[in-house]
């Protein structure tokens, strides 16, 4: 099994709603270092898992759609905590969608899977898996 | 499947037994950069695999017990090499114990694995990987 | 000269006022991975510019003033952006009132420098140094 | 699962042959930071998956071949693309090589598996994972 | 004093001319992950000391000028070694003259100096600092 | 001015005597990641400030008389705790008389100072620099 990383990062604004979170339950923020991971079991005829610059461009772009914001007012996370987890689940299931959509192109036919790691801070990450 | 990851270290002398380790069957030490990673498929109601301040509260309360400490003289590694691997599977060990008494909450019934790894330098680092 | 460094973060919302800074002047957010580093030209007779374990009691507790906040909220932002530039002067201020009221103990008073780095990103750092 | 990782580097020129690449097809080059994880489902009677020395040893050895060199010459990579997942293809199957030729040593007669990641910048890296 | 630093990267070829390099002698490459910091003594009124956006496009563009190149054939290093040393002043050099050119704007008047670092592996990296 | 910064590690064992140190006092270890960083205002003929194969060699040189040991056994750290201020020391003392031994070569005789880090952990770290 072949897989591709790519890197970016957004800063977003949020707050969560429950007693579990304890002073996290306040307006806060966090910038997330993210990373978006691309596997495929065959490498196509350029050798190669995805194109690294279309895979970056379209991680750039559905991170465009958070970043510099505040979820809490953000209809993609209505009625539900815009945790790491969360936010994880979101980036990858865009991306999915997009690879759906012929967005990373031919190469990206033979992908198996796509992970996504959002790192909140040097002592605390969390990742997202899924099938494609 | 999703998953958290969080991060602590510890400050431990040591020595081996065996050929294999050349000078390392001296006296000397380590630090250990300990990631811990909680998987589950489905998030809490929260909407989190488990709760990252408590996740770092249990991985140093099990820190606590070998952090500036001679491994050689611990009752755990008694008979065995004190290993990055076998440190490894102790860290995972005990805390998979404590998730099954309950110290994780509830979100924690719903996970399925756990992965410990303990960077030993910028250059060499072990893993150890069960399910719970 | 010799130096210490010891590492925290906290994680928070703001917004900035000014065109320079585009998207930035939405409420957003930002994990501050903050380095801070004393500086003296001799040890004590322990063998240490400062205790590291004091060290980063310390910082947390300046950091704990800001973690988890809106800092457009905080009165020691009033009337000023909260850039980076200006949390790492903050910080290091706060660092050197609590040096010199003692919190550090006799070995920091050979302290001569003090620098505090704010990573807001892995492409981004921004630091302050004065003297002490 | 147990597994131990290593890390060395190569710094190598090479170009790429079809369109998706862009700029890339001029003649550039890279730094190639190499983590080779050995992974295995027991520990051996010393406690290891695989010797660390004699790990660093083989990874060495199997990079020497393509430090400081242009890709673009090597026969390993004729009629192919030296991307960065061929170039992590190659140093897993030449790594595997030596394991079933005993380089690594008894204990390395339980490992499972091999993945080799080459990170091509702070902001891309590719990985390669077969069975052993 | 107040720093900024943005981080960027460039992927080139090269050979060095010079017994002492050795193996490096031979055709070879190099990523460079470049980081660029700006000091000044004081904040303009934004609270900045120069604005990240505006210096990761300057520094973007500087790099373009080498970026999947093979610096042999570079005009800026003829007759002398693409050291990483050499890479790093002509890097801070063309950043002075742009800042000179008012690209960073009028918050750059206050800048102080300015610091190129050039990390060739993870193990390697080489700086040039200049005044402004 | 120029610098060039090349790292490696030690694996080590030691006690603190101190009440300042608390658990410290007890036998411990660490392993130290260490950037030895050499400066000069000039570049040789060849374009370097040092050539990073023969300063890597000099720093394991250096290095090896401290890894795999128990420093509290050591006589360079006889009636003193071998903190990492003073490990840092240690190692740049060493490594300046092996530059005026003339173990850098000639092109060493233009360096101005040197700065040995010495990372504990992921969060803390401390450096001795001085001139030469």
């Amino acid at each position: 099994m072949y897989s591709v990383t790519v890197r970016d990062h957004v800063m977003i604004a949020h707050s969560f709603q429950g007693e579990v979170f304890g002073p996290a339950q306040r307006l806060h923020g966090a910038t997330f270092v993210v990373d978006a991971t691309f596997s495929g079991r065959e490498l196509d005829q350029d050798g190669i898992v995805v194109d690294i610059g279309r895979a970056t461009a379209e991680l750039r772009s559905v991170l465009a759609d958070l970043d510099y914001r505040n979820l809490d007012d953000e209809p993609a996370f209505a009625g539900k905590n815009s945790t790491t987890e969360q936010v994880a689940r979101f980036v990858a299931d865009r991306l999915a969608e997009r690879i759906g959509d012929g967005a990373l192109g031919a190469g990206a036919r033979n992908l198996a899977g796509l992970t996504v790691t959002l790192h909140e801070s040097h002592v605390a990450w969390a990742s997202y898996e899924r099938t494609l």
